[in-house]
């Protein structure tokens, strides 16, 4: 941590920071400029926030933190790349991963359809909500249980692995007992209290990346997990909120290597919910590989102008091969196989 | 629900979507242009989502929905405004309320303390948190329920009304035991299920705004409580993210009279997360009298240097004395009293 | 400015540093921390911005800025306020300014009826477009210099100070033989060579905030025109691009007292494209004034509907009659006269 | 156009409006619906701003736009691909061009040795600033007529064309007399006095995208662009302003699809100035090939540390070699050539 007094702080200004820096268990090291003086308190500073408080004090500019604030989910911490074992599928491994599958689990004939329509053309984990989180109280909220039982036939008849999202601590259970991979999804990736009652469990954890979330704030929403001991998370990248409107979010591929730079974890890339319109997917999809991303996430709906959730951003089964078909030089170029 | 259809749209793409307007239960009207068709699908369309859907089809452009899609929460179904009983303090009347107090409950002697020097100052509720959402899984996490206990105390002393905050559907019982007033962080803003679970207890409830929260999107999070049959919520204007990094992030004043113009719910500002810098927090409470507040929560305490979280956005509480004098001349401009 | 190693750099990359700030001219100090270590480069920084390629040098993980980059505009550099005065009006000292007028001057009635309704509110210098920067190159661009003529008509009749916007350095002179302050708009605040040219000339400046212009990038485009030798200088704050759709930018209040604490220029809101909707013109008139603007920015058009620009942000004489009687308890609360 | 009234317009304010937009020359159509009405206004809408400011008008609620803004632009004026040809290279043709270059013009040596360089490497046009934006007044501002003197050297020895960047119009034709191709900077996309005279002297243009600019924005300064007869125009993506502080800018590659949907104007990636950091410049240009860019920007320094400006997001020519081999691949999968 660097502390940065102004140029107006007193002697006594300096030494008042110096005591309170070594009251807090650093070891200060000042050195005088010629325009203002800066501090360098030397000790681990990663989980004490409190430092940060010293910008209270008379005198203080600013506190400069130096190292990255997440431990477990750090390169630094593990220099290989972790591989996320869902079922029999590797993600982070060799293969790009794609998992595919409507937004809402809606009935038996849609997710059964769906789920043989995206096995054939290639795809390996199903997706589907069976509890959905939605801006509006009036809008579909999922079949919830029923959906979970769903998403297991759908299993059963293609061999799919699942990925399906957990909304509150109290149903973590009965997902786990279902998915094969437990989703959490944007709007409660810094619900910590739902982070740590997943990374209890066990099974492994596709983590998305909030809307207004920070890379630094979403390693450290892993973080949560990995500190419960649950080792198999995965990144997604889903989209951030900027100030464009052409697309429904702005899908932030510059996190794929930013991530990877900063964390040993797999990363994922949804250009379905990124972009939010179905023409936009493909070509996404394809700039997400090329960067680096180990897998895809792709809404695929078998009759999109009638989803209950989402369907302009859904492809329907053929355009989905397709997209299969056109990410396939795409992978071989990034030296791995679909 | 107006749908607007492509240039290139041929005549049975046209009549495709208006069949698939009145399957969803619409009644479709056309005007041809001179340029490109749009259809106006007559119906309410407020929680059905599901027209959204039909910007899949071909042919069609877009979909622009006309109506606002808040119901309980508009001004339109509650034309006069909402006033929030919370014990004797009542929000959205004549008088601004001055909600403060420290970011974390961190000891007995802190608590009390900082409840004497606010209610002195002119303070009526006293905020403190219990139970603290962290970015770090390692940074102090509250006391929980012996924080919960401490607030008690403090109310027991000054008579203070208490509002703090909850982050889990298993706590809400508890916090609704104590609490006059339960929070609902803005990391929490579109945790649906903590929404529901804390509408169906019936306490007043403070939503604050989510640091990417459209307006539009917070008055859907408040129709969740509200739908549960809770009634007393308080809308709360905490600074959103933007590009901007001189403020932590950007106080965003403009939804006071945006919120104002929709619904009929107080808005109360908070200038301390806003800005997230002590020395940004009066001028900033000013303005949000100036502009129509209903309620300023800001945090205050004894000693910020050494506070476990946000000491430099906490004002000591001579300080907060100072911004109670400063702001009595603009309450009054305003209209009302303190 | 301090440079941090990485935690793998070795002690030649650290030498090899050391050596680089030496030869830039700055004297190096070593902390070594138990992380990593950080190289302080002693010296005036500010200009300098070539420190910051060392962060391509193996083993350096960042280089952090110490001291803000902006001179002549800093209070350090000047810490009593700086008064501007246009004409006989003085901006930044007891009084709070009120700029007033249509979007565009558009012909010799509206713009003649415009200035004498607003000198009779109270306004005190008459703003409008005589070239106006459109998005679409087929909209309205403005009267020119004929519009030009017709604000000098209009100041000749109310004497009212006039400012307006140039676009080009080739029409610097023009404009400047005519108004008594000059405007760079929000499009052009990092024209560098616009910025250069209207420095040269020595009349006042209106300098608005660009949409994405952070406020030290803000201070750096004042600083442009205070190098050459302009000192009168107003800066203005007008609405930053965000998530945010229900306003049509996101006015950034938080800025009036960030630029006071830097900076010694005076500063003024213009919440008519803060918002750009008229109904949140005055409650938003009425924060800034809150917040320490000293002065004000206000579209009035006679006949908003029917406006060659911008109508849906102007207020009606009448309307803006009622926003001048409004703000006036605020301006007094402050300590301040119209 | 469609005007949506609000629910508690009269009888008499819809009146007026459909008198008002008969007046502005269109043709009024009303839909009554249940809870509001609609009237679509039938007509040309593009660069007829005016209709937007019947929001001011009693009753109405707001104004929807149905046509896109730009003519000349769109893919529905030329449904075709533009290819611009740039000496003898061709952009948005079958090849995926490079052009690649120091930020500044320094020195002789300099600027051939990264020419000769990127010649080698693979590049085909030669990027290097000789009038250099600078946030700064007191960093470096670039060589002027002497840096395009350089850049006619290298061209002279290399055979590369050269792109450069114009500040402003007094030195367009200085510029135009040398390069092959003209840049306008992020900065100055919303310069349209620039755009105006850039666009008169017929070369090739490049136009950079703002950091703030929508892509409705970004095809509006193209149109300014076009509209003065010069059809050779190259959209450059190369970055936005959000939240996210990991990289500078965040790269948008959604653009490149979204704008090659609306558009037939071909679409190049600057990965160096959209992410700020020289590790991120290769994972990011595969992937703007990857989803459909027709050429690359790419900054190059034979010494990063040492450089004027931007050194950190510089490739070294080792590195720029690299690239080269790594993105072969990927073009081969979009089916092109280097």
């Amino acid at each position: 941590m660097i502390i940065v007094m102004k140029g107006t702080a007193t002697e006594t200004d300096l030494q008042r920071v110096i005591q309170t820096v070594e009251e807090l268990g650093y070891q200060p090291h000042v050195i005088r400029g010629t325009q203002r003086s800066v501090i360098g308190a030397i000790g681990d500073e990663r989980g004490k926030a409190r430092l940060q408080s010293l910008e209270a004090m008379p005198g203080v500019e600013s506190v400069v933190p130096i190292l990255q604030p997440f431990k477990l989910a750090s390169r630094e911490f593990k220099p290989t790349r972790t591989v996320v074992k869902v079922r029999d599928v590797e993600i982070g491994g060799d293969r790009v991963v794609v998992m595919a599958g409507p937004c809402s689990v809606e009935n038996e004939d849609q997710i059964l359809e769906t789920a043989r329509a995206v096995k054939e053309a290639g795809a390996t984990i199903l997706r589907g909500g069976a509890f959905k989180p939605r801006t509006s109280p009036y809008a579909f909220q999922g079949l919830g249980e029923e959906g979970l039982r769903l998403l297991a036939a759908a299993r059963e008849e293609t061999g799919l692995a699942i990925v399906t999202e957990v909304l509150k601590s109290e149903d973590v259970d009965m997902v786990a007992e279902i998915a094969d991979m437990i989703q959490i999804g944007a709007r409660n990736v810094q619900n910590f209290a739902l982070l740590k009652r997943v990374g209890e469990v066990g099974k492994p954890v596709l983590l998305k990346r909030g809307m207004a979330t920070t890379i630094q704030e979403f390693l450290m929403a892993a973080e949560y997990v990995l500190s419960e001991g649950t080792y198999d998370v995965v990144l997604c990248e889903r989209g951030i909120r900027t100030f464009e409107t052409a697309t429904r979010f702005t899908l932030d591929l510059n996190a794929v290597p930013v991530l990877k730079k900063h964390s040993h974890l797999p990363v994922i890339v949804d250009p379905s919910h990124g972009t939010g319109h179905w023409e936009y997917v493909t070509p996404m999809a394809k700039a997400a590989i090329a960067c680096g991303a180990d897998g895809l996430m792709v809404e695929v709906h078998i009759r999109p102008e009638m989803a209950m959730s989402d369907g302009v951003q859904s492809l329907k089964p053929a355009t989905f091969r397709r997209l299969m078909q056109e990410i396939a030089p795409f992978v071989e170029a990034a030296g791995r196989k679909l």
